[in-house]
């Protein structure tokens, strides 16, 4: 079932830049693994801007919400979701 | 090059329903040839909702422009645009 | 699976009443009709406006679009979705 | 008497670790108290964001801001309330 | 119980000036009674501009509601609705 | 002549707790001394938020001003003002 | 009394262009005359806009909704009020 | 040439007593020359804001420019310019 | 003197396609001799939207007020103007 | 490839004023460095306002993103992109 997040990042100016490097290198293998997995379809950089749109696959609202909640960059993100399906004029096999 | 593009289709009331059903008609086709060129890359319905997201892969700018006024459904619909490129945590190969 | 749907009706002044009075009765047995089967779980009246406060129960993003999008009053109404699951302090057996 | 009350919450990110694990504590065994006396009905998180959407049933206005003003997580939270009332399509028998 | 209602009106410049003037006639006999009967508490223009501000003095949320679709010109206002409750500083002996 | 004011209060979290409680017990006192007087002729906390809705009762804009920007909480709310007049429907003797 | 009332024209497309001559004439003609009365004390055109920014100076409240209200444009445009005083700074010997 | 500026001012609440005292001071008095010298024509308090309505009598967009980066209070203010000329229905001989 | 000025047009879709047509040819014409005059200085479209993104250089606010209401599209369309002066890190010749 | 960019500074309050100052001289540098390049062919400050109004002139979104991350004032700037394109009634003949 996909989900499309919008993440916005906003760390605070005053957290020592030793605390934002380690959170950005957990939050990117974190990303990764997730995307192995196949949960975390789709990861764009929205140019010009420190945000992303992503495409997740996840089981139900159950598992999008554990995926999110867990995201390391979680408590500095404005975070918008948009419940996605098929459209019925897609010639995609596979809604991906 | 990618953009997301999000459009809500808002039909006034007062159109025959024969012409909206032409525009309707025409706009599939041109939305599944657009899919088969590859330019239009992903197309979700937003669930609960008269609205597509839609990813296009285009040349540049001007491109987007010619293939999104050239929607039928252009003038009945709010249509917005991001610019993406890819996510230093990608592990796409080919940012699809 | 369950989503909140905020529904804002507004009818143009200009349908005619009788239209306006079919619209709404099939609307009625329709939305009675979800109830009865366990998919629109809650309905509330928004004190002081055209509204609703909605909880859909459904399989999946699939089966909330296909439900909404065949509401009669559809065409007519502003509608949010929000994707809901349970909340770690919640003492209910069915999330319900 | 019904109202959706919708709450998300926003702590600061330099408050002491200690004291948001103490207020978590004490929000959560509030809560659970109000649900299991039937005065917060429904407590729902939203997906993806640290929010919820609830359903408290007070005796009136009074009842629901005492209940509300005394959640330790209060000043940390941006909340919004709606009354509501029966539906006339409500097949419920008790609103609930 | 006290609700703060705010009513902006609205009215299309094409229904027939007839129409107009017997809404407004039926809308003021309604305000009034309902003033004399102590539901309406306070009824004030806002200064340079067709809208009003009203304090409501109900039983409960399905009386609002009840009140409020009631009026003539509901179809044709947009409108909010806020509960209120004593405030600690008030030295009002009934909440007027 | 009278005035809409409404105020949300937004302490910062960081201001000590001794400040808060002395700019607390002086605001009431400011409150209902101009109460007595009769400029401050409403005051009700809004259900589930740390705001007011009052009514002020003033010669003119220039007293409202005075009144307001003396509060001791004038410097942490968030205040907007709108003017008030006799509604043509109203059956009150003095407005009130 | 000072007040700031900006004004924004909306004439609905299909008014008759004679009807529209006619409500502009007089609406200027009402316009100067308030001018040399000394009520609408200044009045700016915004560039690039059909809008204005206007100073009014009225015995009170009331009085701004009889001037307002009687504008022959009233029912086509969106107004916004702000109730104006002396600022301390100022060097005016008559606030105007 | 007028402009319509308006500033709103947000002191941040851990700024020492002394030195906004100080920024106040020579806002004042930088206000004032400019009054004197007719680029700041008009200045008012909006009534029960921390917030001025203010008419700038400039040469062009460049003086506008460096009469307001100079205001000492311009790190602060929420400041919207409005390019203002002369309105056909005036009957002012100044535009003032 | 530079201004940016943004057009959003918005046609009904009940105006005469012939009509449509005329206005659109007029706006052409008109547009280009302004350019050739250099006082339209930048003209673009916005990807994706019947929108553009203008530089215009006029005398005084007075002259953009003139050139932008004799726009033949002017009463359908949506525009938003901000003055612009030098800014100290450029290196044109002559801020084109 | 052209888009708008529009910047507007944020720079926190408790940011020592050396540091400002090193990333103002920085930026300086870096933005003049672009426009020598052709990168950036625009650069407008927005009159009342500490903004700007830029048009950047890239190979892509990547590139876009690139140079606009690389903004030493980034961290502190609120970021708006528009994608642009030939209008089909200007008149240049390199869409400058």
């Amino acid at each position: 079932m996909l989900f499309k997040v919008e993440m916005k990042v906003n760390i605070p100016h005053d957290l020592p830049a030793e605390v934002v490097d380690e959170i950005k290198a957990t939050e990117k293998a974190y990303s990764q693994d997730l995307q192995q997995q196949g949960k975390w379809r789709h990861l764009w950089r929205v140019a010009g801007s420190y945000s992303n749109v992503s495409i997740f696959d996840v089981a139900d609202n159950t598992e999008l919400q554990e995926l999110i909640s867990a995201l390391p960059l979680f408590p500095y993100m404005d975070i918008s979701v948009t419940p996605l399906c098929r459209h019925p004029s897609s010639i995609s096999s596979d809604d991906s």
